[in-house]
């Protein structure tokens, strides 16, 4: 039941990923097997084959945005057979801890998302080998293969229907911008909506203030050429906040005669968390927290700024829970109200992973996807 | 028209009050004049009659939390006629600016609390003096005059039959507490609730927690004497800070396995404002700021504490609109939900009022009542 397969793996931090021949395991108790069919580089990707500060797990096998399709099960797993189309997802949803329970929580206490894990949780081991030396997971989903196992509480069986490489990016990046927007921010049609960074997790949140029927979208980015590409995804008004000497939450408050109803914040920069929060209008204003600042970052703002009924929230995966929400943001897709298309810039095949890196490295286009066939 | 009447006058910051003969002019364009027939001390009044680092503006009419009777109307009054019971409000709600329009807000452009004005604003004059000398309003309501001038805005038409001497505390402080509770924080049937702080705002905060069904309410206060008359108000465990070497988020976290799902900010002190942050559960846990700190003062948290599903939330007034939800407050007695009894710990005749300071300035009791007949 070992298949081998092709698998593009991180032998050292930061040095180009290596095309080698790799043993995976059949599933064990509650896993699943999937042949990878797409998948798409993020930037948490990137940000842990670097390993700058963080606990290296190397030999090592990245990716976690991807679609594919159930090949074999373990023990246990009755939510899917073999055949089924499935979204690997970084993080998980049990159904039976506490946050699993809660209507408010996307947090599962069993399969929340943990980067310091190389290994499955069943039995503590890799499911990877080379030459029967283990090659550590990365979040529970290593989508870097042709072949992964996945906990099945991790897999999101979506439409059948749905195009795989289209898909794909729902797994991750899209669905944290989108989410952040619709689950949690909610901004009520005709509304006002600040989102700070342009990135693909950004613009989605964006694309979530746009299907909200925001009746104003303005983007904050650092990086002016940006701005063009946003209006595909309903921002109206752009702010660089290097073209002013304000606080950009000033800039917006006067644009806004007091502030916007709404704002996200995609670039876990702490300056821009403050502004993100201190520009939403008093009485109603909400301020989502997306994007993961340094360890060391340190909230600050007036307690007035509370007082005077801002709300603050943050959001993890744009609270949407694994198996139970991500099929519906697939249907959203295939209604076309959410439009994916816009954020597959770039394509490569998978011997060419390397270039998806570079790309990204540059800060060019929003998602590369990786086709595996 | 000029009406002269008994009223308590500050003249200097943190004097006794000297009963006066005061000269009390007839209401203007959207002006009301209200007999007072109780009124009772609140914690505002006392700080801004001390007086220490606030504009001082003296001589003064203090008094805020009240009840009373439509004397007679000015001009554009359709609301009320002379004779409706009336509960004067510290802000107000003009019912026509953004915030009023706005579901989620009770910021009111026009009559939102301003500590600094002395004077009404259809005119910018006073409508109390002493032999044609202008004594300050406060906060628009100026209560511990026999008879005061409000705006229209400022006025919650309440049912007749409740009495005024129990109803009389809804005006400001129990409604700030039951309201962050019922209308902010919203815990759910069965949940648990943190009360930080457990002066009258604070105990009202755990009893619109008793109200909504909550499972657990723990108090959190410096004095343990608070406990016993806590416990009437639903309190079910205490904490104090000072038992513990350990902050008290953390104590509350091993409390309630991983943290309360609600919280209520009552005290302004920031660190309290921070721990009642920091103690709710991830996820899920939601904490309201009720309590003002020091204008210097700064809320400080690391991003991680947001992002892991905690929302922060500031309320003012308990997010109750004075006009539109208040005479429901006053509903909620009437239906024998809401028990304002236990709040009325003292009473004094309006003569006596200088009793009512001390009592508050010796931490004693909850709301002393003054009888103005």
């Amino acid at each position: 039941m070992v298949v081998v397969v092709a698998a593009a793996v991180a032998w050292e931090a930061g040095k180009p990923l290596v095309m080698e021949q790799v043993e995976v395991a059949p599933p064990q108790a509650m896993e699943v097997r999937i042949k990878v069919k797409y998948t798409s580089l993020c930037h948490t990707d990137v940000y842990f084959w670097e390993c700058e500060g963080q606990t290296p797990l190397f030999p090592r096998i990245f990716g976690h945005e991807a679609a594919g399709i159930v090949e074999s099960i373990g023990e246990g797993v009755t939510d899917l057979k073999p055949g089924d189309h499935v979204l690997p997802i970084f993080t998980g949803e049990c159904k039976e801890c506490r946050h699993c329970k809660s209507e408010e929580s996307n947090m599962c206490d069993l399969l929340r998302i943990n980067t310091d894990r190389g290994v499955m949780i069943n039995d503590g081991k890799s499911r990877f080998s080379i030459k029967g030396k283990p090659i550590n997971h990365f979040l529970g989903t290593s989508t870097f293969s042709e072949y992964t196992v996945v906990h099945v509480g991790c897999l999101a069986k979506i439409n059948p229907a749905a195009p795989l490489d289209k898909v794909c990016v729902v797994s991750c990046g899209i669905s944290t911008g989108l989410g952040a927007t619709l689950n949690v921010a909610k901004p009520k049609k005709g509304s006002t909506v600040a989102v700070f960074g342009l990135g693909a997790v950004g613009l989605a949140a964006c694309e979530g203030a746009r299907i909200a029927g925001a009746s104003r979208i303005i983007g904050v980015d650092l990086n002016p050429n940006r701005f063009e590409a946003a209006k595909k995804f309903g921002v109206t008004d752009f702010v660089n906040p290097k073209d002013h000497q304000k606080p950009v939450q000033e800039v917006i408050g006067e644009m806004t005669d007091g502030g916007v109803d709404r704002a996200v914040e995609c670039t876990g920069n702490i300056n821009a968390m403050i502004s993100a929060f201190e520009c939403v209008h008093d009485g109603w204003g909400v301020a989502v927290l997306v994007g993961v600042p340094h360890q060391d970052a340190i909230f600050k703002s007036k307690p007035i700024n509370f007082l005077n009924e801002r709300t603050l929230k943050g959001t993890f995966f744009g609270n949407y829970k694994p198996r139970t929400d991500i099929p519906n943001v697939v249907e959203m897709y295939m209604k076309k109200e959410l439009e994916l298309e816009k954020f597959l810039t770039h394509r490569v095949k998978f011997s060419e992973i390397n270039k998806a890196f570079d790309l990204m490295l540059k800060g060019e286009g929003l998602r590369c996807l990786i086709t595996m066939d």
